[in-house]
């Protein structure tokens, strides 16, 4: 089992900046938690950071023998209509997450333009978002 | 540490009715199997399921010691700022799970009372929703 | 063929209180008339009134050889998505009735939680709504 | 006691198309039902089908010794002005029937431009729609 | 000068029914008054009343010599597009009137599809609306 | 019978500038043509303009034996519930005219504060909407 | 005279859970000086706390000879149309009181389903609305 | 092939009126170019225009051996349910044209009631959009 | 400690006017009202009331020794942002009352710009809205 | 004559993914067709497909000496002000084409930011729109 | 080359109250600023503070051989529609300042009522945004 | 002090297109006339202009040592979370400049994704935005 792990635009920022709502964990020390967490779950892991939009929708739709994707789109979830094509024209399974409580925070933070075509969605944890994302994906995948 | 598992109206039904939705599983299995995620974890829960917003407003006041809430409101995290304000009330960490992707039916299940309180929000998963729920709010407790 | 129905909160009142919109017929008295209908029609009924919310989701939830429910929501079928999800996971066959005409009421009357589950509305005959409603369903239930 | 029956625009077309909305009795049967059951009620009706507005204003406005109208404005229902002012302007009594569940259908049929005026309205219980709304208009003239 | 003067639906109706809501006073002696008011100010007329929307736009297509119409477009005021494009079409200057307070009554009645369009518009004068609206009328027409 | 003339605020400026929506006509002129048409009709009148929403609402309030009042707000009209409460104060009957067609502008000038308590309004003639709307203003208060 | 204090939901918590907005007199304090005040103007007391929605409909119906209500619906005064029935259905004389200044907070706490119903509200006061609720209260029910 | 072609209201106009939006080119010119464009495809014509709704309704459910209807609603697009209704009833393949391109025009000129039912929709290309889609038609049609 | 009693537009008209709505107390009665209970209350008052927004901004600004305001402010607490800074820049505590119940009139009367900034809110008690709102604002001063 | 050819993202997917809604046709396909129409309609033609919204802004920017632009814009015409900003810059005739009919789906595929500004729209046709596009392109083209 | 410097409601608390949003500079300090600047830029100010509507109007109506106008109409901006149409009526050229970023506080700072017609808008710099106000008004008017 | 001047979508246009709305300054001009200033106030400057969004988004993130950013977001400050993201995640200090008045211009211009984030904004003056925009960024720096 294969899974791309994506994280959209200031993502790469994690750790550095903001941290009272971000926390102080880098996005290269949660790519190796879950590359951890991913050989205890036996699958493997791609990753890839973008702050463009048009680089996330080629990683959606040249997958390979991807069979799921991870991913937190940051701003791109609110806005990107193209991703959510991507995902529809690919069709293959993904989960959303997000390190903060999106639910807290500006009111246009709460609409998802690919929510509603996710297995599933996780917001608030933190780091542990994307572990929690990752085993939920593996377990639905698991099922299919 | 404590936790206080807390299932909102109708979810005494899961397993036996739309298992398209929100498939086979019943809550007695979902709570057996948070039971044992628990114990792996080191922490001990209760239950409670109720069709009465007000039982469950009461569950959330009266905590003793419990450091947690892990909570499926169902239809009345949608509605209830009574439930809501209990929360507000206690200030105690709480997350908020969702057996189905709410993203994806009737608009008025993406209103929720309760996630921009709440430590962190998970949907979409079925059955594992709670368990992630649970693995994240430990994770959130432990940090404390 | 057995019928339940259900009156929701402040049902109890019919009668006594503000007979210029609702007429002077006690609730009493409509359940009698619907069991002399019940007879006619050949079928059995049993009757509930609650102000409680809970009391209603489970009497939908827990219903035997019922084959279908006879519905007056009251004030919850305006908000309650508990009563909605109940009838979301019994699939039990329900019409929905209203006293008065709640399209000449304030404006939140025109809107029902439960409307476009139900086999059918009837809203503005007075206590004969309640009649209507035992013969729609009975009809809708005769060509299962 | 004399009602007039009116039936509006694509009304010609029930039992022909779409039948699994609308099943598959015609109009024509559906008059000889109403005509069969006043005849049980003890009142007269007349008929009109019209797919012109104008056809049905005139039909409200020259109602002779009319006592009441039962109508199902269809696609009018939603739109027309001019039908509830002729409404408005003859203060005839009426019932507003729907052979569908507008509720379950776009939400532009859940609007009514008449139902605040109705006696009251029923929907969703096919060609049985009429007949109940005929005993409720008939019951509720002989209350006058 | 030659003026055409439109009576849209229901107007027919003007003196016989609500009269709390409309005056007493009938069409014909609308249309008897406007022509005495004509010959004053030294202008033709001619009369249409119509309940078909179809009918109408007929007429402001078809203007002959006609100069301006004074419209009382009543119900398709607030909804007619095709009455809108006839106006738009034709370019015939005129002048919008309603017998009572359009902006005292249902709130759809506050919305004109001609208002805009028109050189100016009266409401809520009775039948002195039409005169008033005549004189406005060819006012502006003895400017051009 | 006595009818008070309110002009709002910038009407001072008419026929000096954008004369392209209002005309050319001077308020002093519109003053002197109202003034020969209320002789000619029998009635006296005063004038008064203000930029000041305040010295306006004085005006209404103290309105010694004046029988009507014929107003064009201005901008006021758009937006002053002070101007609106002072008419349902007095309870005084009042015409709102306006020089330019309202309906044809920005989207803000088609609220008025005051029409659902006038007698009727008026407006697009330029300066012959204060006539018209004396005319109807006497027309109505010779009713009473 | 007499009167029912009505306290809903979470209101058992004054005193001991967010002082910052609620302060720290308790519910039983509070109850204490309304008796005290009571006495002074001369009427009794009853009262009930509840988290139950149906407790509270319960206790408008039952009044037995209770003069008027005193209530501070808490989260059901923004979503109960159930409460607000109650109220229409006894159309016992109330005020509604809120301890925080409601117009404050979250934009859902400035809708009220019961104050277009009410004698008069108050807000923001502290415990002291209650008080000024009592004497408010009194007032009207002595003109009664 | 047979394909019956509608225009809707003030279509009659075209070339006549508002050449700076419809151009100079009459209805009768764009039927015959449709005649001859029909030659070259293959396919036999009929049309139609009316200004009233009720005729284009009759017209759409009196098909015959029609195969597929080319249909500019002309104002009843933005508002006629009752076309959309007949369209539904009857299931025939159409294809929805506008001369001007109502994208650039007032704001309820992008609405239609029919787009989401149609084959397809061609707007702003003047005549041509008639000969477009009859192409697009035609097309579809010989795939079926 | 020394209150600031404003009153706004058309307050003057108190007792003459609409006494079905406002009472037969007059303006002068209230302020009389207000002395007895500041000296019951041991407290020092001064009076204004104005049709002038910009005498009320002004009144606000220039406080003196004032300690509190207790502000009716009319029509001008629905659309004054000027009023509302005047608050914020000051900072004076302020309570606001209305003297019928604002919730039960034209929605546009549930709108407050000062509400949220106010120490509290009264309305629907007649006169005794002054006293009360004297009460809480005396109390809140108290507490400082 | 020349024409540049530009597809949004996700069209490079065409044919291969959703040919339920997409069809079979790969976007190779439909340029090869366009090629052989162009060929017919003596012009000639470029092609571009990106996923990149900022590389379709730069290819409409730096237009050599193309006569105008054949878009399906994608997702990007849904959320694109840079799309609608580059067209607006250049002034290059354009027509937007949909495989899809956007009208039957999302709601937000019904927005077009860039529509108004188009010589016209085609949606739904599938492949087809595109050569009815280039039809449409082209005759625009030779009238100007 | 004269300019007129307007300052709108509460602006002359500037420096005294709320310095954390609006600085400790004072409103004459400001003017002594713009003086300074003037000087340097070649032209003449004169300067005016209001809280009362009705005085700005005067202001923006008597200019004399002013040739632009400088204003920070504070809360004004957000709701004079008198304002608007003083300087649509005059045509003065003008530049809206705001020395706080009214894009930062509450939502209806951020509709204007003035700024479409301005020159330009400047916000959030302080008491420098009238100084930069200053520099591209003359920099207008130098072009003209 | 140094300071990063960035462009959006289409400014590289500036000077050949549309100089109605633009003018006719070039982008190069602009950027040498900053460079004056700049010299003048003591700063240095460097350039971007880009139409990807995730250009901008790196050049916001890749600040060096760079102690404010000038922006003229063009279509991008209307849609652009990312940018806002990147704004809030390094928290530097920036203005937003539009060489256009966006009030004046499509509804959707008036919104902006990075306003409320801002030092200040300023539109209308032309290029001379840019000059005023780096003077009132420099200013603000200046005080930290």
């Amino acid at each position: 089992m294969h899974i791309r792990v994506l994280h959209g635009p200031n993502l790469n920022l994690l750790g550095k900046r903001e941290p009272q709502i971000y926390g102080s964990t880098s996005l290269a020390e949660i790519d190796a938690r879950l590359q951890a967490l991913a050989t205890e779950l036996g699958c493997s892991l791609d990753f890839l950071q973008s702050n463009h939009e048009g680089v996330l929708v080629d990683a959606i739709q040249d997958l390979g023998s991807t069979d799921g994707v991870l991913i937190n789109p940051g701003a791109f979830g609110h806005t990107s209509i193209a991703l959510r094509d991507a995902f529809l024209g690919t069709g293959v399974p993904f989960v959303e997450v997000h390190v903060s409580n999106v639910h807290a925070r500006e009111s246009f933070r709460r609409r998802s333009r690919l929510a509603d075509l996710a297995v599933g969605c996780i917001a608030g944890f933190g780091p542990a978002s994307y572990e929690l994302g990752l085993r939920g994906l593996v377990s639905h995948l698991g099922k299919g």
